[in-house]
């Protein structure tokens, strides 16, 4: 069934995005102040059940919409808040059809926002699902594509309203590699309007309910802090209740080095902390945490998900705000089998980052849940 | 007056494109065998007099197609042939409207050859004008952009018929920049349609009858090696009668080194040779030749003329043809008032370029006319 999402949703949602965005796909605290200011401005956002037909009919045109770039240049580089939209327009200009719903495309990090400023701005509502399930460096690493449903044609629009349409027919990694090209030159990051369906392929190919699942996982850290228990207590009880059941604390300590470059349009780069046990844990990304190894073992590698959180108070800490001495808990996070086919892998499995390992689930890599942090 | 253009006119035509590629603008001679094969199976093609009212409306729909990359990589790369209408039905479809005709953007290099083509393969008249006078390496370097017919809406196809839409409003270098990007992605050389514009733009903004121009500096070589007379002095005769009157013999000697690089999608370097009578000619290139030092003096600079010829038989030589040892003529042309302009100047004079130097007409730089060689 659909519901209203209003502003005093926006925090608990923001840190559950930051949580999913495992490390990456920007900080949403920028998002959520635009998505903010635009609920004011135009009234609430209509969010969608992506399973209830009668509310996204099988015909319905949905034109999912996001921000692409580094995450490092995002933290400086503000959309100004019409850009989505006008990427939206020169999409639906060029088929020749009006959306009827937009989506994320992701449902970690600024991109949890997205869609919902273009709804707020639009008065589109927006649907409750995504296609990666988490967040992820590029654009073809999505189960819309994965599951048959190209990404072309798209719309790059830069903050100055110039728009670059790109069409590479079904080869969503050329198009990545397009407009990858197009958000450097946009200054390092752009917002795009892409993977036009319809309500049958929402169904078909997009993960559902996570935006909802942000949330959730966003609130049971607040309520968590907020009743001095355990926030990752509260989030293996909270993601019990998911498709992303298994939840481990991998590592607790603090962050040594960080090496970070901002080349090629990503943020990439590794982390070395020293946990309180002596233990050594590094994670390494391309935006978003790849692999955890800890003590030359791997730990947790992708699609499963790999969090940074403060330790005190459980908020997610992204990879742009990995400080030295930040004490932490490094907690991951198993996937969907949606997200586990061999299919899937192939498009954002460990190799499809170019690293030489198979993918393990992280129930596998770590099978006895780690006691509770008292 | 239109003329018929057929196969048996493409080497001399060739040849004067290389010509006025003033080193760069690609080797024409892949593009004159894409055209002979697409006459040889659709007919001739018909080219317009821009100056011709009644061949030309005013409210005539005009859609320029060219080449754009690196000359090295053209080498290697050849183009696919359909490249260039897919680019062009791609803009109509946008634009909602048919072409009546097709232009060079270029006169110099292989998109002398590009628009016949486009010319050749779907019917459509090629106007006998460009907006370059010569070759440039840059798509903002246009005097259909000095004079205001912007660039944008503009389609970039690649040899797999994908497309990429490029919409920068007035700003024709940021829609180099995007489309420069996209062409790297593409293999560095790529097939555009851009500044669509009327016939009435036409007469205002385009340099007239550079094709013919072209055509006939190449049977003038051509036919002063076939009398045994010298290809200088037929040049000097034949460019008298155009827009392009002092022709000046900057140099005879050897080839030395050459440093060529590609790099940023263009092929940047530079030549050093070393003349007959002991003298030293730089010649800086990006893509095109850009500054003719000899001695320390600059002898001509863009975007005046600077042409490498053989010295045998006038047959002219681009950048990525320069070997160590060739024996050649360095000869200038003057361009016409349309091209030195303060505005074409801040466009596509030395500065345009990074060089520390203002615009001097070649005919103040080497005032006497040099002796006809012997």
């Amino acid at each position: 069934m659909s519901w209203i999402l209003d502003e005093t949703v926006l925090p608990d949602l923001a840190r559950g995005a930051a949580l999913l965005g495992t490390g990456g796909g920007g900080d949403p605290y920028i998002g959520r102040l635009l998505v903010q200011q635009a609920i004011r401005e135009n009234g609430p956002v209509t969010v969608l059940d992506p399973q209830d037909e009668a509310e996204l009919p099988d015909a319905a045109f949905v034109v999912p919409t996001a921000m692409m770039g580094a995450p490092t240049v995002m933290v400086e580089k503000i959309p100004r808040g019409s850009e989505a939209v006008v990427a939206l327009r020169t999409l639906e200009a060029h088929l020749g059809r009006r959306a009827e719903a937009t989506m994320p495309i992701e449902c970690g990090g600024i991109n949890s926002m997205m869609p919902l400023l273009v709804g707020a701005r639009t008065g589109l509502p927006v649907v409750d699902a995504d296609g990666m399930g988490r967040a992820f460096p590029e654009l073809q690493m999505e189960t819309f594509s994965v599951y048959g449903v190209p990404g072309s044609p798209m719309v790059v629009a830069s903050d100055r309203e110039e728009t670059v349409l790109v069409d590479t027919g079904a080869d969503d990694v050329r198009m990545e590699r397009c407009s990858r090209a197009i958000a450097i030159q946009f200054g390092g990051a752009a917002l795009i309007a892409e993977y036009p369906m319809t309500g049958a392929d929402v169904r078909r190919t997009a993960i559902p309910h996570t935006m909802s699942m942000s949330l959730g996982a966003g609130r049971a850290i607040r309520e968590a802090r907020e009743s001095h228990s355990d926030p990752v207590d509260a989030l293996v009880a909270f993601f019990a209740t998911t498709g992303y059941e298994n939840v481990r604390t991998l590592f607790t300590g603090k962050v040594g080095d960080v090496e970070r470059r901002t080349t090629g349009g990503f943020a990439r780069g590794h982390a070395d902390l020293r946990g309180h046990d002596g233990s050594q844990l590094r994670l390494s990304f391309q935006n978003e945490h790849l692999v955890a190894v800890l003590d030359g073992e791997v730990v947790c590698v992708v699609p499963d998900l790999i969090c940074v959180l403060d330790e005190q108070t459980g908020e997610p800490i992204t990879t742009e705000g990995l400080r030295w001495g930040q004490r932490v808990v490094v907690v991951a996070i198993s996937t969907p089998p949606i997200m586990r086919t061999p299919q899937a892998l192939a498009v954002f499995g460990p190799r499809a980052f170019g690293l030489d390992l198979d993918f393990t689930p992280v129930e596998e890599l770590v099978p006895v849940p780690a006691p509770a942090l008292t």
